[in-house]
């Protein structure tokens, strides 16, 4: 645990974390290191060179491997030596989608939507992709963790709504079901679920991040229907598959 | 926590847990109260019935909502008016997923393979659906928690197989490639990676649960090649997409 002589290290970039947590951290080992995006990325090598031969403990929001950082760390650690040890932790990825009332079973790819100065098709063409294979998806919505900017869900709304009257695919329209979830997890959490256009007049950036967005594909079984209407109170025509 | 007044139950026959864990858990909470299958699905009105009006605590094994059970006694919680709080945990769904190595974003649905004499072809309908859209497949191994029984990852390739030899679409083959993962998160965690045939011989039953397998779409991107290589020491014909 954190009590052993371990060096321990801590990076809050890759994700929002609660203030209270590094707090609440170096009460129990106050030597505890805040690390940059720029030691565990672009100073990978020198960071390792540091903590050779010792060992020391990287504390990361989330399940360790779902940011590609963590995962590139873990192989050059690896390609020079290094014994790595995980110890996972809750993940969006699973936390969004059971939370949700859908069934986990029937999420297909996950995407980032990323800002719109980032623009890109990707998150749109995930969804077609998942309809394909009656799947829904989890879009996560990019952050800015130096700068706290944030892209709040109904401004992901908005960007896939343009996106399909420019591809003209019915893959996301007025009438889709989205899910969305903010602060899952944290006293704050809030979800709510209806179409599309019912759920872009939420005041979703007063909440705060991290949110996620669900889409729903078209098919829904009777048992995720039933879940949305308890727990969301979402009005569904029966359009149920089981 | 588990210090406050709260009644605290656990079950343990929706997935494996170490010995350890309940016997740890009653020394802080020496009245927690281990409750059956039968509590929470059959019985669950009475269930209940029992904690209506009190603080309580269930404690489940891996992410709340990913098994059905936990959903539908939440459904039923709160058509009766109790107020839900979940805390999340660590789940298989993307514990598994990341520490393969693989992009946790490219894969699609998940599916659980049943014991032999529960056949279908449903976990083949899965990975070919996936497939179609380049997504990896996490297949879950059927546990039977009550008798200790569990379908091996060897075993799990043979229905695969078997299927294949039935229905001929070429969705898996002894070439295919597949990610072994036991034990998960514990001391005795074994991950192995190659093709279906190689895996096939492994030892798998000796590790004992649980267990989970990912089949890989055929198409790898550039740093899930260098990840499975680095990792799993995988060969890999230059296959990469990027």
């Amino acid at each position: 645990g954190l009590n052993s002589p371990f060096e321990v290290f801590i990076e809050k970039y890759t994700n929002f974390i609660p203030e209270e947590i590094p707090l609440l951290l170096k009460q129990i080992k106050p030597e505890i290191t805040v690390v940059s995006r720029k030691d565990l990325e672009e100073n990978d090598q020198s960071f390792l060179e540091k903590i050779k031969g010792k060992s020391s403990a990287i504390l990361i929001p989330g399940d360790p491997f779902v940011a590609t950082t963590h995962n590139s760390l873990r192989l050059a650690a690896i390609q020079r030596g290094f014994k790595c040890r995980i110890i996972h932790n809750t993940s969006i990825i699973s936390a969004a989608a059971s939370v949700s009332g859908l069934s986990t079973y029937r999420f297909g790819r996950t995407v980032t939507c990323p800002f719109p100065n980032n623009a890109s098709e990707f998150p749109y063409e995930i969804i077609k992709l998942n309809k394909q294979i009656s799947a829904h998806t989890l879009v996560l919505l990019d952050i800015k963790q130096r700068t706290g900017e944030f892209l709040a869900i109904n401004e992901a709304i908005s960007i896939l709504l343009e996106l399909e009257e420019k591809k003209q695919e019915t893959v996301f329209t007025n009438t889709s079901l989205v899910v969305g979830l903010a602060q899952i997890g944290s006293e704050n959490e809030v979800i709510s679920a209806g179409v599309a256009e019912e759920i872009i007049t939420f005041a979703w950036r007063d909440i705060g991040p991290p949110q996620a967005m669900i889409v729903c594909s078209e098919t829904l079984q009777f048992t995720e229907e039933e879940a949305l209407q308890t727990l969301w109170k979402v009005e569904l025509s029966n359009q149920g598959i089981d």
